[in-house]
């Protein structure tokens, strides 16, 4: 699966800076590179530390000249010693078109490759640097925008969660050996797989992978932005909620009833984490057909939201009219809930006291228009969506491709504790169980299947 | 003049990529990288030698706990073997904005400063690493976009350019030298600086700097294109050559008299030239407004253009007519002017012939639509506008910075010779000079302005 060929790239973003950066992998990067680089050192690059940065000149040359084309840092990285487990250079140029042009023409020149997105990870991978989940969370590093989503894949990256994977893969391997040693003696007729233990260790390993499988909600919300959807009547103060959260004019706000048609979202950071705020048409019967469509895109974000933001406006409701319109909106939905009291700059004490106890905990009281009840929102919010805590250690499934992996485990493990019920024969037994080794596999890359590297790392930006 | 304060800025581009390099220099920046790096190494950064790469982690350590930023390679300077000549640190992390932002912010609670716009490169000349003019060549190396700016940057950045200014120079302070010699034996009347010989001196120094005043016209249309504009009656076919030369539809094209009426500008490579065309409303008599106002610009660019493409629609015009419509633009133009003969695919061979001889040199035989004849119109432009070549080992001034302190030198210049002419006392002579030494100092940066370099440097981008 090795590719020897050598791969060139523009490692650093395209545009506007100082300095770029031309990565160069494979067996013949240093030797094309002494080709086109010239510095006062006499000694060969071949023959330098690797780990070390030289200074010099890009050269072309022709039959006729030489024309410098910049002056450059080098950086050797001897296999493998390097990112890829190959020679590598990396050429620190000035960030011009031009000059990044020209460098990348002249490699090309002497029979490197543009490397494909993702190549030089995928080299990394294939030459045994990480594994599969690892270098996926590569990718998301580079994504991340929060803290939180960051977090992940710093974890991601550093292996603890492609150790939990490896370890529960070994576990089944070695009940498929077990199992297998069966098949080996099988016209003795023993039994050394026990068939009660069996389905014991298949259920505790079932649990981990289970919650695994569960914590992709979360990990999932954390890195997109955990979905949190503002309904309620018109006129309720959706959109200056909305406002008032962001901190900018994102929506329209206007007093009359109906403004807001189309569903507006946008990104909140509270303490790390992201959410996708979602400020949706009020809710009314309306003969209006745009606005109908608004009314019928809210609910569709209602049911898709991790956390229903439901408004209310205190000056033209009634706790007992809140408490109605709350049970009706159960009766619609079971995503859960929480109740938002606006527009409270308007109430005294006796009032604001008499809303509280009516609903205790499932109740927040706010103005948005003095921006006032929104730290004790956002608390909320984090409390609600993350009912765990958040917790650092804890290993959390982030990748889809891995979600669906865990699926697929689970779905054969199912198969296998039916057949061990069922007491069929040794053979389908095992079959269920290597099934579930490959789908557990599959996760950190323990797999022969390169159409599946490349798509995989296709999804990376080029010089990666 | 030396500031010692530690900087630190990210070099590359914002935007999408795999790595992002973040610079810091100053006496401090060793120490700093040392508090949030860790690698299995145990040898401090300091202890390291200068050019080495090191691979580790970025940590943000609080008093709770400690997080891993990113995996990095740190790469070490040290003074005066650096770019800036000061202790540096590069990080070439994982391009994503959130870590790139908190490295910065590490480097902040540290005490580093963010970089203004130039920096690096200002600590750089300030520390001798370089002088003014090879300073402002590195801006001009990432901006340039064709072979023949990048080409004159690089020179200027390799110092050829500054020697020969810095020559000049020093011919100047040893001529201030003697007539200073002169004021110290005031009383005894001699005259060291013989006139006749003095006045020959400033004469041969004098055609170079006008030489190198002239070369500005050649390096400033190298560097932002030689601007040519295509200019003609309507429906001569203009736009059809404009788009045919760019080879894409970029003006609009039709057969009404008078589609064009913006000026049309892009940019065109011919062997590494750059040149600006220009597509301009065609010259007509005209009561529509827009259109009055769009042949009003045409003649502005004419007037500002380094050569006029007259395109001729060869089926309307006859020979004569051709002549009588260029002897009308002569009367008003002065500016060089190429006769482009348009839609010849409907001419015969006898005809072709005809206008060649009627017009020699001065014309081109095209078919804009069927795009014939246009490298020979392209190699025309290019001899028209470079006549005497483009001789690389030239030195030419492409900087207005410059240009503007060459003309400062020749006035004063300029006054020496007149007061030497009206035998006025020797401490004038020796006065002009030190201005002319003065003005030629203020391009290789020999003066002491800040505020001049701050201006200067101001025009860089930031992490340079």
């Amino acid at each position: 699966m090795m590719k020897k060929d050598t791969i060139v790239a523009l490692s650093t973003a395209w545009g506007t800076g100082a300095i770029a950066l031309i990565r160069v992998s494979g067996d013949e990067a240093l030797e094309m590179t002494q080709h086109i680089f010239e510095s006062r050192k006499a000694t060969p690059l071949a023959q330098l530390n690797s780990h070390t940065l030289h200074f010099g000149h890009i050269v072309e040359t022709t039959a006729e000249n030489k024309t410098i084309i910049d002056e450059v840092l080098v950086a050797i990285f001897k296999k493998p010693h390097s990112f890829t487990k190959e020679n590598m250079v990396e050429i620190s140029c000035h960030a011009s078109p031009y000059i990044i042009q020209t460098i990348l023409q002249l490699y090309s020149k002497m029979g490197a490759r543009y490397a494909k997105a993702g190549e030089f990870t995928q080299r990394a991978y294939l030459n045994g640097r990480f594994d599969l989940a690892q270098a996926e969370a590569i990718a998301d590093l580079i994504a991340a925008d929060s803290e939180a989503a960051h977090r992940l894949a710093i974890n991601q990256l550093r292996g603890g969660y492609s150790t939990t994977i490896k370890t529960m893969r070994n576990d089944f391997i070695q009940l498929a050996a077990l199992l297998e040693l069966e098949l080996d003696f099988s016209e003795e007729d023993v039994e050394f797989a026990d068939r009660t233990e069996l389905q014991k260790q298949i259920n505790t390993l079932e649990i981990t992978i289970k919650q695994l499988a569960e914590s992709f909600r979360t990990g999932n919300a954390l890195k997109n932005g955990i979905p949190i959807a503002i309904v309620g009547k018109p006129n309720a103060g959706k959109s200056t909620l909305l406002n008032a959260l962001l901190n900018e004019e994102k929506a329209i706000v206007s007093d009359i009833p109906g403004t807001t048609r189309d569903t507006i979202e946008d990104i909140l950071i509270v303490e790390g984490i992201k959410f996708r705020l979602i400020d949706t048409a009020g809710l009314r019967p309306t003969n209006d057909t745009i606005e109908a469509l608004g009314i019928e895109r809210a609910k569709q974000k209602m049911n898709q939201a991790a956390l229903i933001l439901y408004v209310i406006d205190t000056t033209t409701h009634t706790i007992t009219e809140a408490k109605e319109e709350i049970q009706n909106l159960q009766k619609e939905l079971k995503n859960e809930y929480l109740l938002v009291a606006n527009k409270t700059e308007t109430l005294n004490n006796e009032n604001l006291e008499a809303w509280q106890n009516a609903f205790e905990n499932s109740l927040v009281l706010i103005s948005a228009i003095e921006k006032k009840g929104l730290e004790n929102l956002q608390n909320k919010m984090l409390e609600m969506t993350l009912k765990d805590g958040f917790d650092k250690d804890k290993t959390i499934v982030t990748n889809i491709r891995h979600y669906e992996s865990l699926l697929q485990t689970l779905e054969a493990l199912e198969k296998a504790k039916n057949n061990i019920a069922k007491q069929v024969s040794t053979e389908l037994i095992a079959s269920d169980i290597r099934t579930a080794i490959y789908h557990l596999g599959a996760i950190v890359g323990e797999i022969n299947n390169e159409d599946l590297l490349d798509f995989i790392f296709s999804k990376f930006c080029i010089g990666k």
